[in-house]
């Protein structure tokens, strides 16, 4: 893009209270004077008049021409044979690795004050397969998938993030001594690419002694790449020990280049329009697209922003016990900036 | 049994530390007075000179014949193509259930001071079928089993244990959004049997979101029942929660009736020998084995003495942060006693 140039970025606003908090991350982008263009979509459970829709085309197109996109929560259509659309978004735009870095919010307490590690859950194969039937009736089987292309590309993704991040080391995590072939598979891919990277140390750690270690002292991991239904898991857990789902960002990385980034929480269907949503996760998910998109020093100045807002705690939205508004909490970021 | 007639159980001591902590179990239990018979077995991963076998017959046939008995941890025999003994155990004697009770141990501090939890944990089947294969070069599958059979045994055996230990809900940890089918068929079984307890309450927790509640608020759990892999990974995640697998009990429930206790620790080699490893898990996991036997009274004797000693704090393992010695801990909860 030529210096003063828009960007034109993907924006799914999703279900609930999607596009409130899509609204205070397009505010705080404008005041931070990051030139974007949003091209905004609408991706969600309840069916766009206009189209019959859920998903539409067009708004697969847009993500894969501007290579780049900001989604909020949506919700699964309802009634048998829907599949959820996240899954969906990451089948269709080939989202290989999901990124969630875990940081320690300073100013908001939990239980943990050490925690600063990024979770790489490989996003396409694994157990989300979606291949199960019934053998005989009452027994029931599902495929795990696990690839030699899809395990090496997200650990690619993972050293290339450590190194690019200055990150130190990576943590395989697996159950390679009961599923042999499997994870076995996984960590030999990431075994030939951890020969690549000599400057990044590598350890392989079998997930249920990575969950102990996670709740005892996560300051003991910092770059974590996984199959997906581990990855699904650890993030999550790994979430809750700085507080949830509404302060984590992520971003997934697709194929051709794509950079979506994501708030994961749910939509929230009993708050939403009611202007009482934490869109921090989403603001943050945001603040990573701008880093993936080199706008580095608006993403600082937004990051601290919210950093410095949260930490004041004058403005906090009820799910970290305060008693802002989505806006007056928003307004309070936009001042920061 | 007659009044004043001998138990008959089998004893495992197993490998590395095994042993000296089975030494330090069998003494508590003396002195505690229950009339326990050991009929000790050597299963583990140092082949017997005499037998050439890791697993005899005999050892099997014991805790068949016993119906009771405890195990000491058990390393996995060196070389290509040998399984787990664990999971060997675990099928031969069909081990449907293991059940983990995760409670906060007054005096010993961790981040969590509200944990009151039990983890039961389908033991059989799920992930751990050992069916994988390569379909083609770099695409290997592994095949998660779930069978009706098995998964109405373990949530009746969750229930009838919520019901008998005064307990007030079961969560049925799933991941069935995306795994629709087999875990569907687990909720589905789990369903059908909560529907004969209306006087426990039941609820259905997605597992990430359910890993993600545990590390925020423990204290919202009660009893969760779930597939093998799930309980192993929450299992530990819970032990992790109250100090650790040192401190944390296990129990096995079998085919015909059998309890067979265990310590899920490792053997710890570096250790091993040395009259410094923590005896508490196998004394907590025996502690499960006597109250199974109806031993109530002798049962809450010693667990109050293990109590006790840990909040002292004047007698801990090197494990714990103390400076004692398997033998000096062990002569303090005897003290106790
Ligand atoms: C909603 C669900 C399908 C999804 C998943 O399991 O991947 C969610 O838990 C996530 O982590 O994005
Ligand atoms: C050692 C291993 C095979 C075992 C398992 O995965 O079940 C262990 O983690 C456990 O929980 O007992």
């Amino acid at each position: 893009t030529a210096p003063g140039e828009a960007i034109r970025a993907t924006l799914f606003p999703g279900d609930g209270i999607g596009p409130e908090i899509a609204e205070s991350v397009k505010q705080v982008i404008n005041v931070a004077g990051v030139p974007i263009e949003w091209e905004e979509h609408y991706v969600g459970a309840e069916v766009d008049p206009r189209t019959q829709s859920f998903l539409t085309w067009e708004s697969l197109e847009s993500v894969r021409r501007n290579k780049v996109g900001l989604k909020g929560p949506m919700a699964t259509p309802i009634g048998k044979g829907h599949r959820s659309l996240n899954l969906t978004l990451r089948k269709e735009l080939g989202l290989y690795a999901n990124v969630r870095p875990c940081n320690s919010l300073p100013g908001y307490k939990t239980r943990y004050d050490d925690v600063n590690l990024v979770t790489i859950r490989e996003n396409t194969e694994g157990e989300y397969s979606g291949l199960e039937h019934q053998v005989v009736r009452g027994v029931v089987e599902s495929l795990k998938i696990i690839t030699r292309q899809a395990s090496l590309r997200v650990a690619e993704y993972a050293f290339h993030y450590a190194k690019a991040n200055g990150r130190e080391r990576v943590s395989a995590i697996h159950k390679a001594n009961i599923m042999r072939k499997t994870d076995g598979l996984f960590l030999q891919c990431c075994r030939e690419v951890a020969a690549k990277y000599p400057e990044i140390k590598y350890e392989e750690v079998v997930i249920d002694n990575c969950c102990m270690e996670l709740v005892k002292d996560p300051g003991t991991y910092d770059v974590l790449v996984m199959p997906n239904l581990y990855g699904d898991i650890i993030s999550d857990l790994s979430a809750g020990l700085i507080g949830g789902l509404g302060l984590t960002p992520s971003c997934n990385i697709g194929e051709g280049g794509i950079c979506l980034a994501e708030a994961v929480h749910g939509s929230a269907p009993d708050i939403s329009g009611k202007n009482l949503a934490n869109p921090t996760a989403l603001m943050l998910s945001a603040v990573m697209m701008l880093r993936h998109l080199h706008f580095n020093n608006q993403a600082d100045r937004i990051h601290n922003a919210i950093l410095r807002t949260i930490a004041d705690g004058k403005y906090r939205t009820a799910d970290l016990g305060g008693k802002s508004s989505t806006s007056d909490y928003t307004k309070a970021v936009c001042d920061h900036i």
